[in-house]
C-alpha cells in the first residue's frame, strides 16, 4: 500500500503541478495585506478565492466568516468513517505589508517564477503553503481512491495573522463546536534547511509595545532651547539603549523568572543540527558577526531563548533638509519574544513597571500595548500527532526529519487553548524565503514535497489515539 | 533734533502699519520654503516680491542673484555723504519647512492677525522682520528729510539660509567688491523678552551630522532572526544615550577643548538678567523641568554652552500596523551646538573619529555631514557699532537696554570672514515665536518698535568710526 500511495501521490502532484501553480498565481494577484486599511478589499477577495478553490476541491461545507476585521475562511469535509480523527488545518490568507517598494525587485503582487523560485507577496507566508494543501488533499484522495479524506478535515484559514489577529480569539469562542477537533496542523513555519527536512515543536510567543516618550508640547527650536529642555529622543533612546545588558540579556526586572531552561538534552539535539553559522545568512547580512545572550548558541538565541527587539523607531525630523528641533515626542516599536513559560499578562506588566521606572526627569515615558499578545507554543516531540507527522514526512522526503524551535510567532496559543488540542507543524518554508521582507520567494520544490507529506498526513492522523 | 526725530518716526509708523501689514500679509503668501525641492518656485516668488519692494521703498540698485540652489536678493542706496558709514542688512526671505500640518491652527502661508500677533510660516524668521525694516527706513527717511539714508545702506537677503546657506560663502566671494561694508546689521534674533529689549552679542555655531548605522542588508524578520542578528537601532541608540554622561556634558573626547569658558563678569550679566525660569515655557512645555549641564544656569546652558542634540531619529517600520523586523538601517540627525572657539572642522573631525570608536560588533555606523556648519560668532559689547544700536534700542524702547546670548545659528560667521566686518544684532523675534515650529507668530508691536529702532540706526551709524 505504502509504495502504491507513494507512486500514485508523486505522479498526481508532476502531471498537476503546471495547473495548480497558475491557480496559486491567480490567488496571489489578490493580494490582501491585512495591516493596511486601503487593502480591505484586498483581503475580501483574497477570501472569496479561497472559498470558491475549496468548494472546487470538493469540501463539504465552505463559510466565509466575516468578523470585525477581516474575513475567515472556514470549511468542513467529514470521512466516510465517522470515527476518523478530526483535523483542522489552520493558516492565513493575509499577509504582511511590503515595506518600501524600492527594494522589490519584481512587483509584489504579480507573481514570476526565476528558476525554481515564485516570487510574490505571499508565495510561502501563507497563501504558497495553504495552495499546496490544496494539491496534497487532491493527491491523497486519488491515492486513497476515496472520495472524501481518510480524517474529518476542517479548515480555518484566517485573515489577520499579519495584523494581530485581533478578532480571532472571539471567532473561535463563536464557533468553537464546528472547529472542535482533536489536532491542530499547522502550515505556516519553515524547515531547517534545504536539504534537512524538520518538525517544528515549538513557537515563541510574543508581545508588542508601542513605547512614547514625550517632552515639550511642541517641537522646539533646538538652537534657543537645546542644552536645557529635556529632548525626548534623549530619554527613548536611554531607556532602549538599557534594555540589554553586556552580556545581551534583557534587563528588565523579572523578565526571565518563568523562563524554561533547556535541558542538556535539547542542547544536545539543538547542538547537533547541521548548522553553519558561516553560511546562515549568505545574501541577506553586510556582518556575519552575530551577537546576542551570553552562554547560547545562535540557534538557541533565535528558538529557545526570550528576545527584545526595536522593529521601529520614528521622532522629529525625518524629511529633506535639515530641522534642527527639540521634537515633543519619540516613538518606538518594541518587540518581546517569549518562550516556555513566559506569560504575556506578566510581561507586559513587567515591561510598563520597568519604563515607569525608568522615565527621566522632564521626560514622560508612556507604554501602550494595543496589538494581541501571543503565546509560546510546544508540542512533545513524543507526542502521537507528531509521531504521525513524523512519519509522513519521512515518505515525503526519505532522509531523516529533524526537530526544530521555530522563533516566530502565531496566534496557536489561542487554538490550541480553545480547541483544546494539540498543535503540529507541517512548515515547507526556508528561513531565507523573505517571508514579512522584500522579494518573497518560495521554493517550488519545497512546496510540492509539502503537497506531497499532507497527502500521507491525512492518512497517518486517520486512526489516531490522542484522547 | 532727537525729540523730533522720534516724533516723526512714530507718526509715520502708526499711520502707515496697516498698509505695511497687508504687504508683509502678501509676502507671506509666497511662501518659500528652502528645505524642500517642491517649494523652489516659491522662494522664487519671494525674492522676485523682496525685489519690488526694494524697488518701491527707493533703493537705487536691486538685483535677484541667482545661486544654485535659491535666489538671494541684493540692493544698495548710497547716502548723499560718500563718506558716510557703509551698512550691510542680513536676512533672509526663505522659510524653514512647516513639520506636520496637523499641529497648525492656521494655514502656514495664509497669514491671519489674531490680537495683536500675526501668524504665518515667516511671520517673524525672517520676512517679518525684513519688513520691519522696509518701513524703518521710510520713517528714516521722512523724519531726516532725505531723500537717501544717512548711511550707505547696503542688503543682503539670502534665499537658503533654512537650508544651510550652502551657497552663500560663494555667493559673498564672488561678489565681495558689492557686498563690502563697515557694518552688518542682522536682523534674524530674538529679544529677551517681552519687557526687557536686549542685544545680541553671540550667536553658536552649528555642526550637523547624519548618522546612519547599517546591520544586515535587508530588513529581517525579528521572529526568524531576532536574538542573534545584531539590530542596528540597539546600535544606534546606544551611541546616541552615550552621547552625554550623568552630569549632561557632552562625551565626545576633545569636544570641550577650545571652549571659552565664560568669565564671572560675563556670568554675573546673565545671572542679572530678569529670567523667571518657571515661567520661561508658559505654553510649550509639558514639564518645567530644566535639565543640562551640570554647573551651568538655563540661560548658560542655552547661550553660552557648546551642547549635542538629537533633532530626529528614524528606522524600521513606522506604519500603521505591525512589522516585526530586525531593520537593515538606522538613521539619526545628531546637531552640535558650538561656542567660542569651537572650530566646526575640528568637531567633525571628533564625531567622526568617536563614532568610529564606538561601532559594535556586527553593525557599521556612518557619519556624514551633508549641510554647511555655521562658526560661532561674537562682537565685544564696547564695540563703537554695538553702541550706536544701544542709543537706537534706547531711544526706540526708552528702557534700559541688556545683552544676551543667542543659542540659535546663522551663516554670519561667513559674512563676518569675507567681508572683514563686525556683527551687530537687532532681533525683533520673542523666545517663544515659534520659528521653526508649527504656529510661527510674530508681535506685531514688537516689529513696530523694531522699525523704529532701525529708523534711528541709520543715523546714528551714520558717522562711525570703525576702522
Amino acid at each position: 500500500m505504502t509504495d502504491t500511495e507513494q507512486v500514485v501521490v508523486r505522479a498526481y502532484i508532476a502531471e498537476h503541478k503546471e495547473v495548480w501553480l497558475a491557480q496559486l498565481k491567480e490567488w496571489l494577484r489578490t493580494g490582501g495585506i491585512s495591516g493596511h486599511r486601503e487593502y480591505i478589499e484586498d483581503v475580501e477577495q483574497s477570501a472569496q478565492w479561497l472559498a470558491e478553490a475549496l468548494t472546487e476541491v470538493g469540501v463539504a461545507e465552505v463559510e466565509v466568516w466575516e468578523t470585525p476585521g477581516h474575513p475567515a475562511v472556514f470549511g468542513s469535509w467529514p470521512a466516510a468513517e465517522p470515527a476518523a480523527t478530526t483535523v483542522l488545518l489552520y493558516g492565513h490568507h493575509d499577509l504582511h505589508p511590503l515595506g518600501s517598494l524600492k527594494f522589490w525587485e519584481h512587483r509584489p503582487f504579480d507573481p514570476v517564477v526565476v528558476g525554481e523560485e515564485l516570487r510574490a507577496r505571499g508565495a510561502i507566508d501563507d497563501k504558497g503553503q495553504i495552495a499546496a494543501h490544496l494539491l496534497g488533499l487532491k493527491a491523497h484522495l486519488a491515492a486513497t481512491r476515496r472520495t472524501t479524506p481518510a480524517v474529518n478535515l476542517k479548515f480555518l484559514i484566517e485573515g489577520e495573522a499579519e495584523h494581530g489577529s485581533d478578532n480571532l480569539r472571539q471567532l473561535l469562542e463563536d464557533h468553537v463546536e464546528q472547529l472542535s477537533c482533536d489536532v491542530i496542523v499547522v502550515s505556516d513555519t519553515a524547515m531547517f534547511n534545504r536539504d534537512t527536512p524538520s518538525i517544528c515543536i515549538s513557537t515563541r510567543g510574543l508581545v508588542t509595545a508601542e513605547i512614547t516618550a514625550t517632552g515639550p508640547s511642541m517641537d522646539l527650536h533646538s538652537g534657543v532651547f537645546g542644552g536645557a529642555v529635556p529632548n525626548p529622543i534623549h530619554a527613548l533612546t536611554t531607556l532602549l539603549a538599557g534594555l540589554h545588558d553586556s552580556t545581551g540579556r534583557v534587563t528588565i526586572p523579572g523578565f526571565y523568572d518563568n523562563v524554561v531552561e533547556p535541558s542538556s538534552a535539547e542542547r544536545a539535539g539543538i547542538s547537533g543540527l547541521p548548522f553553519d553559522e558561516r553560511s546562515w545568512l549568505p545574501d541577506i547580512a553586510t556582518s556575519r558577526a552575530m551577537t546576542g545572550e551570553r552562554g547560547y548558541s545562535t540557534l538557541e538565541r533565535i528558538g529557545i531563548r526570550p528576545t527584545a527587539e526595536v522593529n521601529g523607531i520614528w521622532s522629529g525630523y525625518t524629511g529633506e533638509g535639515i530641522k534642527t528641533i527639540i521634537p515633543s515626542t519619540a516613538n518606538a516599536l518594541v518587540s518581546f519574544r517569549l518562550v516556555a513559560n513566559q506569560d504575556p499578562a506578566e510581561i507586559r506588566q513587567l515591561v510598563t513597571e520597568h519604563i515607569a521606572a525608568n522615565s527621566p526627569i522632564g521626560t514622560n515615558i508612556a507604554v501602550k500595548f494595543p496589538y494581541s499578545d501571543y503565546r509560546p507554543v510546544r508540542t512533545p516531540v513524543d507526542h502521537p500527532a507528531n509521531q504521525a507527522l513524523l512519519r509522513a514526512m519521512h515518505k515525503a522526503f526519505e532522509t531523516e526529519i529533524r526537530y526544530t524551535h521555530e522563533g516566530t510567532s502565531g496566534p496557536l496559543a489561542h487554538l490550541v487553548e480553545v480547541l483544546a488540542a494539540p498543535a503540529i507543524f507541517l512548515g515547507m518554508a526556508l528561513p531565507d524565503d523573505r517571508f514579512h521582507a522584500p522579494n518573497e520567494r518560495a521554493r517550488l520544490p519545497l512546496l510540492h514535497k509539502g503537497a506531497e507529506a499532507a497527502a500521507y498526513l491525512w492518512t497517518e492522523l486517520a486512526n489516531l489515539v490522542t484522547k
